[in-house]
């Protein structure tokens, strides 16, 4: 409870690129679009030494759109994140909007990183933020780490109905990452729930770095199917040539699944500036609609194709 | 008109807690909700000295929602203030969107500092902010200073309609503050009126402050109401105890006022971030529904219950 | 690819005054207005040195009002500008919501910078900013530069439809500039378009600047106008003297016409605020109602006068 030092930090992503979608049904579009690889965005944050291993920590993270000037995620100032919090040796503990454990593993094992058109989350089931949300977030004790995150409902008179649950435990050490994770929602009325397991890894050969993830997902009203996605990222040079296939299996009986292959690589111009293109496909079961979009798109189609550029500062 | 010098700077609040609302007619309510204590906010302020005694000034001030990222103030990017200026010898001229003289009275003889579930505001009637406002504000003659506001209210062909008027003529020396606050809000026609004058003052005993308002409000349509409020402020080691008494004297014959009984504590982590604890209790007569709200939001019941966190950056 | 520097610069304008607009149909209106000179604004913008004479670049606008906190550009956080590029010896390339060549050029020839009461696009056909926008500037040749942009309609199946395209080329070199500009929006159904060509000059005399411009316009189903604008400017001191007579020759037969005569004085206070006054009268047409505005609003009558304050940061 002394002198105190305060640092604030201005940062952000300006991404910007071409887009090509095919097989949508009211036909071809080809846009200029923002965030193709990564979510246009502009953060402010900060931390406070409180003395005694002690820091107070906030974070407010605006999504835009380039190609517009709008706001993402529905017009919410910072949409993508805000909170504030405390950190310590014992972990970190922060309020207000934030994101799943779920959407942050299945983030990590996605070689596209959940953008460009190979985004894995065209097909499999996440939730990427939540509001109201208490979290803790534990230390690295030798290599094991862990997420738990609540998500008030705010239903006056019923503090089941539309609350959320976020945990993870996974374990990271040298090339080998591994971890499990879990969402759940209860609608509105507190009596039915969708919820979401995601089991992750990924390995670092050196020459290449291999992921999977396996998802298990049951939604309200029974809904019921799994995901599964395989990747490969082979660094070249100053760049990386990213690879997967996703596939999402409906076992709900309405033939609704699909599958994705997806191609890129991102070419570093510099540290925070890069050019990317991508290519993925999406084979639909006779009952499924899957889009091939990007990292703030849904897209239009079944077919997507990018081409652009993304600068961090 | 010679080389000047002008300064930038980005300062802000993230605040976030728990708030326990019961007694609302839907049911009880927990939330985790921004601006607790105050309303959270992000802004960018300068001063440029233009020499000979004169300044440019300006303030902008975005008021947000840590729980959600969305904007406060009903959708407006620098709802909390937007305004520019010129200061000099002569006192503060600013033109822009601007806190009312009765509003930053209210704030000032309030323990809660309207925010907390004890917040004054609960009961007293005030407006916090003017559009379209030009506002004097006098410099500090010997402890005396006032200020003048006029808000346009932009109604074609009719000058009267929808403007406002405030002013506030003070005085403070040593431990001792007293205040007369005015603020008048003329309707869509431009011939009603409402309006408030709030007579405040303010004693630093050392080991406590206490503070006392007395409201006198004269609604369009004829309501009639006063308001009382007596609070307390005790520093307790690197914390300070807040208490306060706060009654909606109803003179219209609708019985509908009400009493708050409110106590708070607000601990320091640093001088940039603390932690608090609140709780306000509403005696409302059978006319009225007044409810216990805190910096950021009304409330939805007669009791409310507070702990948080607020970090200033 | 090596590493690189990158500089963030914020900036902005704060700009009120006071607006009095006369002649409307809904009667009189005075009004505390924001970025009557010029667009209230707040910006972020960049630049990273790639090495090899390549440079990434970015630039996100915030269009405000300040006397209501609200933002511009019909509630675009961005509104005003948001694009990222590369800039090499060859020239710029940028992506993103970008300003039209066209309103550009309009925006120097005009001695009012398109802003104040004598705004010249009271009259004048423009598209200050176009969408998705892909535009290409060339460096200067011995005085000699043009711009290309290119902004995708984005209606599936229809690569016409809602597309625009702008272009302009020009010359300046010493107290001479002389460029034209065009726009070009395609409508809805990609079958029929508006198109507007712009030629301006300018010449600076020293003891004055003075400015021509020249505009045809064909509308979307038929319309058919010109621009006539004759501007000067007469640096006075500290300020300068800004007029100008602009007309707008309807040749639809509709009697849609319109004059308007404008008189302004700036006043600097320093390099980076200055007040501001103007006034500006229109004689419409019998079929014409323009409105003289400034640079954030349409404006309500025929004449209008200004009179405030703006503060570069």
């Amino acid at each position: 409870a002394v002198s105190a030092q305060t640092s604030l930090t201005l940062y952000g992503i300006v991404d910007a690129g071409v887009v090509y979608e095919r097989g949508g049904p009211a036909g071809n579009l080809t846009k200029l679009t923002s965030g193709v690889q990564s979510g246009s965005r502009l953060g402010f944050k900060g931390m406070e030494d409180l003395g005694g291993g002690l820091a107070a920590k906030f974070n407010l993270e605006t999504g835009f759109n380039t190609d517009t000037g709008g706001l993402g995620q529905g017009g919410l100032l910072f949409g993508r994140q805000a909170w504030v919090g405390l950190g310590g040796r014992w972990g970190d503990l922060s309020f207000g909007r934030q994101y799943t454990p779920h959407y942050e593993l299945l983030d990590q094992v996605d070689p596209f990183a959940t953008g460009l058109a190979g985004n894995a989350a065209n097909l499999t089931s996440t939730t990427p933020r939540m509001n109201n949300t208490i979290k803790l977030a534990t230390p690295d004790w030798s290599g094991v780490s862990g997420e738990l995150a609540y998500g008030f409902g705010e239903v006056p008179g019923n503090n089941t109905a539309n609350r959320q649950l976020g945990a993870s435990l996974g374990y990271a050490r040298g090339p080998l990452m591994l971890k499990i994770a879990h969402h759940r929602i209860e609608d509105g009325t507190g009596s039915d729930n969708a919820r979401s397991t995601l089991i992750g890894g990924k390995f670092d050969f050196g020459m290449a770095a291999a992921s999977l993830g396996v998802g298990l997902n049951h939604g309200a009203g029974g809904t019921d199917n799994r995901d599964y996605m395989l990747g490969v990222t082979v660094p070249v040079g100053a760049g990386a040539v990213l690879a997967s296939f996703t596939r999402k299996d409906d076992r709900s009986g309405l033939n609704a699944g699909a599958d994705q292959w997806a191609l890129g690589y991102t070419h570093a111009l510099s540290r925070r500036t890069n050019v990317y293109t991508s290519f993925a496909r999406i084979y639909n079961d006779p009952g499924a609609g899957f889009t091939a979009g990007n990292a703030s798109e849904p897209g239009s189609g079944d077919k997507a194709f990018n081409i652009g550029i993304r600068h961090k500062f």
